[in-house]
């Protein structure tokens, strides 16, 4: 098993990840949306490029529908829950389909395309990223979504964190240069703060006073699922059976 | 003055260097021998990116040519010179032209077209590469060749001893997520090797007994000389004038 890390939605290419066990990495704040959303009972989420997509999706049924997402880290005008996990709340999201529009983290997901499989993952459920992937025993490429088309600090040390999490369960993983570059980052920063602190992104979500957000996020396998994208939802599926479990 | 930086001669974008000041990094080991070749006398270098390419301009007239390179770190036949920065002394490099053929190094020069300054940077070099990116006062991308279109831990390191440098002479200067991050890196390693031990291009080069190449390489600022690319070559440029020094 090999681990390979590309560091934003704008340096995928498709000739790395065919055949590959993906995972997607915004952990500030799409993939930890997603993952919280789908935990706490969401059917599915269906993510979307455009804002227009999305309103065009949601108008088919808009009783079974969330709309949620941002732009500029911002809530969406006409949109139900912006892009903090800590609205993805059971009551809200219970037997429902969310459909997500993001700047950075949707586009990784749609970018994504020829790999075998794809995972979902952030901080709050790295170690079961981390499970799956050895389950899968696949080559693995982890897909940062990064911010605007950049490298971002918060994907790097939560990509490291998974890798560091693979390595504790299995010696003979090997790993690119990059990939040893964000495992290094994490094991000198295992609190996470003392590291993106200094990311861009963060003092982005720092100003605009989401701090529970940032609190949220960075806590680690908090959550114990992970979910998929298969087919143009993201879900948790049953492998054996390659259907969703609902 | 901002500073960013691109891991692999396979991901630059042209949006991302047009009139920008640029370094080429490939310190293990094309830049590292441009630099020592133009420091002991050599006129020029040309680099070019196909042995053909190398052996027909060679052929224009063999006796004011040195042909030098590697192909998998290894000699070129018929080639004068392998990639090693040792064999480049001033008997050999005095009043010559270099053509040059690398791997990675090469490519990454060839692909700096748009950039407005374009510095052939090492570690051997990097005080002076920061002090005359200072003197440009414009923003800079540092280019890392990388292997094989592959991020390199040894291109990574020396770009954040670069980036420490700058930081040393002015405060005002604004670092993207991954400049900051090499920056992280070398501040915690600045012994250099307690992290390009790792690097699968470091171990390439000790597997063929080049020690001595990697000793030199990764030695801070023995040289303060800062070799420009221009109109097809490399050489020292007189500013004010525009034009090659010799």
């Amino acid at each position: 098993m090999e681990v390979d890390l590309i560091i934003s939605a704008d340096d995928i290419k498709k000739e790395k990840i065919t055949g590959k066990s993906v995972v997607i990495i915004d952990m500030l704040r799409a993939t930890s949306v997603i993952t919280t959303a789908i935990y706490n009972g969401c059917d599915s989420v269906i993510p979307v490029l455009t804002i227009e997509e999305a309103l065009e999706k949601a108008s088919e049924g808009r009783g079974k529908y969330i709309l949620g997402g941002e732009r500029k880290a911002l809530k969406i005008e006409g949109f139900d829950c912006a892009n903090s996990p800590l609205e993805y709340k059971e009551d809200i999201v219970k037997g429902k389909t969310l459909i997500m529009t993001t700047s950075n983290g949707t586009r990784a997901i749609k970018g994504s395309l020829g790999a075998s499989s794809v995972l979902i993952g952030a901080l709050i459920n790295a170690k079961a990223v981390a499970e799956k992937l050895l389950a899968l025993d696949n080559d693995v490429v982890i897909i940062n979504a990064g911010t605007c088309g950049q490298f971002s600090m918060d994907d790097f040390i939560c990509s490291g964190y998974i890798i560091n999490c693979l390595l504790s369960q299995r010696k003979d993983i090997g790993l690119t240069d990059i990939s040893k570059t964000a495992n290094y980052v994490y094991e000198e920063n295992e609190d996470i703060i003392s590291f993106i602190k200094y990311a861009s992104h963060y003092k982005r979500i720092k100003e605009l006073n989401l701090e529970k957000d940032l609190d949220y996020c960075c806590s680690k396998d908090i959550i114990d699922i992970v979910p998929m994208y298969k087919n143009g939802i993201i879900a948790l599926f049953d492998e054996q059976k390659e259907e969703q479990i609902v």
